[in-house]
């Protein structure tokens, strides 16, 4: 007699979100399309990987790396791209050229990279006033140098009145990894810590304060910063106490926020990812806000967060060197990887039951970068 | 008793051209300045270089080139970025995706780079049908292919309706430099030759045609290529009639046309350019269509051709072997480089007189691509 096999529930969730990344049946394109969330994931895999795929785009991070050179000096190089079109374009701790700089200098960091060089094109509507874009130009340089790096190519193209909503940047980034690092979203393992580098939220929340359709007036503020030292920090706290190769995956959780980041790294690594609520730290400001707003933190964008997973003996030290850090401040640890359910993200909530955090599903959040 | 100083007025011209150059007072956006000519080289000039200045922005060619490595390694990079938002997105000849693969792939051949990788940034109107995507995404893939380029990164943003016209695509690209060349558009001498590569204005005007503003029916098409291969070859030839610094710019003539391309590089260089119209190839029917349309074929956007100042030691075998290669098919010579008047292009029309040729002002031709 042999015994019939009958998967889980949540086996069966795991394959059917891997069936549907093969498929693309969707006609139009709408706002959850670019949300960050599961809508996005399928239009990516299964469209844009499916039409323009090659090894290096097909590894799906958020930035790719290639190595250029021979035997006597091969050079690895990240390339990253992102557009940015948030609205409102000036908001309480930045503005959309901080965010343009920032978000790219982040992706580049999460390679290992030290960021060098980035472009700049610009897509202006006709109209949009000339005070606005100093500004922004000036948020740019600004947070270039803070970041080291230099915008040394650019494009700008003017569309008619209406054509485009104020003013899109889309920058695109090369930086050089000079460290033997090995970090992918399909690198966690059991047994891994997932640590946090501080408050969640805070981006996102007050995106959509600013556009103030609901009349709330707080203190939060964008956390747009460039991440890229706190990374080179990390890597060297790890090679001193392990190897580097002990931090084994890097993101900072943008578009929809930590849970959509967890996913992914959940999904790519084949693994589980346990969070605990209690431990992730969210100001009571941003709480407030999201209840009223009606969105949960876990998937609010942030634009100065990391999530780094790392193995277990690195992880208290890192912390620790991380709290140095004025990105860090408030690093904590959230949780671990385990074995099974795969592709899964299980938080402990406070009143200590379980529950599954899903990729982000429809379009709660439009525009927040 | 000293002679008295009296500038010419060509002088004159020149001087308050630079002068403009470092001033900008405007106070909005306007389709000029998206246009490719003198509004828009102001903007650069005196707002986005004030801003983000540094030694390769500041070069203000369509590519940075920069150096990586040390003493064993070191390889020239070029990179740069384009965002195109031409309406209609679909033409005779092509698409937006065609182009921007095409366009990217030129700027970065333009500095004799070998095109590597690219980066593609999506802004995608909510509604916008993935059918149209569809057709975007398979002419990317094989204007890549062409080129022999991967786009190994990327990004999808979408915005509500009405915030942008159905879709802009932003490419940013990488390529290597493994030749010993030696271009920019400040590299132009007296004596040297002036190449084009062939038919001009089929771009622009199968856009403006397309709109269908006029009724007019025609077979042109938009000559969206890659021109790689073709610089490859005219280095390769340069290398052994002389040396492969006798090429010393070359140029895609865009936005502005070759009008404004040829502007640029005598301001740049110094020198004056000087043309003969009945050397410059245009197609009897886009001269045509042109008049309808009250423009000037030297004006118009071309996306397949280049510009290329040479030694006049090499620039017969270089038109020789440009006329091998598909791309080069109706190559060229259309003019020389003389000392003086500085910053001037010069034409000798058909009825043997000679009219300056100026830069683009105004709002010829709004989202050509």
């Amino acid at each position: 007699m042999t015994e019939q096999f009958s998967p889980s529930p949540l086996f069966e969730r795991v394959e059917r979100a891997r069936r549907r990344k093969r498929k693309f049946k969707d006609t139009q394109i709408t706002l959850a399309h670019g949300s960050g969330g599961r809508a996005m994931h399928e239009l990516i895999e299964g469209l844009f990987l499916e039409y323009l795929r090659n090894p290096l785009l097909e590894a799906l991070e958020d930035q790719a790396v290639f190595e250029i050179g021979n035997g006597h000096g091969p050079f690895r190089l990240a390339f990253t791209t992102d557009s940015y079109v948030v609205t409102p374009i000036i908001f309480p701790g930045g503005d959309i050229g901080k965010l343009a700089v920032n978000g790219t200098v982040n992706d580049l960091a999460m390679s290992g990279a030290r960021p060098l060089y980035l472009s700049a094109g610009f897509i202006l509507e006709e109209g949009f006033p000339i005070d606005n874009l100093k500004r922004i130009l000036a948020s740019m340089r600004a947070a270039a140098e803070e970041a080291g790096v230099a915008v040394i190519t650019g494009d700008t193209k003017v569309v008619q009145r209406g054509s485009a909503d104020k003013v899109f940047i889309n920058t695109a980034g090369i930086g050089v990894i000079e460290l033997p690092v090995k970090l992918s979203a399909s690198n966690a393992q059991v047994g891994d810590k997932v640590i946090l580098s501080g408050l969640i939220g805070d981006h996102g929340t007050t995106i959509m304060i600013a556009r103030g359709e609901l009349e709330l007036e707080t203190e939060i503020e964008s956390d747009a910063a460039p991440l890229h030292s706190l990374v080179q920090e990390m890597l060297e706290e790890a090679a001193f106490v392990a190897s580097i190769e002990a931090i084994h995956c890097l993101r900072d959780p943008t578009r929809g926020g930590v849970a959509t980041t967890l996913n992914e790294i959940a999904l790519s690594s084949e693994v589980c990812i346990e969070i605990q609520e209690d431990r992730i730290p969210v100001r009571e400001e941003v709480k407030g806000a999201c209840e009223i707003l009606g969105l949960d933190p876990l998937y609010v964008a942030n634009e100065g967060k990391l999530i780094a997973i790392v193995s277990a003996e690195v992880a208290e030290p890192l912390v620790h060197r991380m709290k140095k850090n004025p990105y860090g401040r408030d690093a904590c640890m959230i949780g671990e990887v385990t074995a099974e359910p795969q592709g899964i993200v299980a938080m402990r909530t406070g009143f200590g039951g379980t529950r599954i955090v899903d990729m982000l599903v429809g379009e709660q959040l439009p525009r927040i970068c």
